[in-house]
């Protein structure tokens, strides 16, 4: 069986370009595609980036409990689908899934299991220029997103591992070591060692 | 504070090749040094390769319950100083120890909070063969190494992680990531956290 990594975080600490990095880094790694009643764009394709679906399949899937976690967003449906992490799991293979820390929490009780990676800003000063961005916004929006932010981070309690966001490279390797790590847990290799207890009995 | 790894294993499995390597690979680790009352060899330092104590000193060592673990090998005493283990991990190093399975066991009463790692051979064929050796051991010799061997793999169930010594490459690479995801778990970042709360709290 492989594992389900969840990657979350506050907003604003970088999860999307930790998991562009790790895509190069862990081709090994199968990344769970959302569902989502939204138009594709240009260039998307069905079961890549999305699977696209009308809102009458959606709210289906939601009937049918076939979504570990979904939320609506300007009017559009998005959410993991169960069947997809499920069967890629049982081919052996670990799925990496990127999701806020809401989201996150609502994929952990429908799948305990996954293992609950939180990425952290390396400091506060750090997280507020992510914040700000391009420099756009008011005094008040980012004291509002700061505030949000170090909210989500309270989460952390819920998570299996953090993960500092200092340095890209860094982070990544951390992210490797844990699935690395979680596939030495000890009782995975029960069966390996109980084996080889029957092959010497026998011999 | 450090982290204390306990690195152990059937006889035969290569525990002290892994460490060798380990050695080359994670100098940052510091590797436990134990206390023996047998004499020094040409060339080694006390200190470094051993600490070396009279039976006197050893036999208070044990009164003083100053060793983590320690047995007695033709008519000599070797043991791990607790306080070597306890200043190094107070100074935030992490510590290395690698030791037969049943001094592991006994390290886990006295430190349950360590890392225990229990290295496996990639097979039956494969243990026989490095028990077998230079191949001047008789069939019953190496049938009951072969048994006892297999007699140590059920303690597998006392350890935190296993770590397949297939090649020695990727069970170093196994051991350093089962260090840094030690390193990440949530436990650790929580007055990290906390921290950045009071102070965006405050501000």
């Amino acid at each position: 069986m492989g594992l389900l990594i969840v990657l979350s975080g506050p907003a604003g600490v970088g999860k999307g370009t930790v998991c562009t990095a790790l895509r190069e880094r862990m081709p090994e790694l199968v990344y769970s595609v959302s569902a989502t009643t939204r138009q594709p764009r240009q260039g998307e394709v069905d079961g890549i980036n999305y699977f696209f679906k009308t809102r009458a399949q959606f709210q289906e899937m939601i009937a049918h409990d076939a979504l570990l976690e979904y939320a609506e967003y300007v009017g559009n449906y998005y959410g993991t689908p169960r069947d997809f992490v499920k069967e890629t799991l049982a081919s052996g293979k670990d799925v990496i899934l990127e999701i806020e820390v809401q989201g996150a929490l609502k994929v952990k009780e429908k799948f305990p299991e996954a293992i609950f990676v939180f990425l952290l800003p390396p400091s506060l000063e750090e997280l507020k220029q992510r914040i700000t961005g391009r420099g756009t916004e008011t005094m008040e929006t980012i004291n509002t997103r700061m505030n949000v932010a170090v909210e989500e981070m309270s989460l952390l309690q819920h998570y299996d591992y953090a993960v500092m966001n200092d340095e890209i490279d860094a982070a990544c390797d951390r992210i490797r070591s844990i699935v690395i790590a979680e596939h030495c847990r000890r009782e995975r290799f029960v069966p390996y060692v109980t084996g080889m207890k029957d092959a010497i009995e026998k011999a």
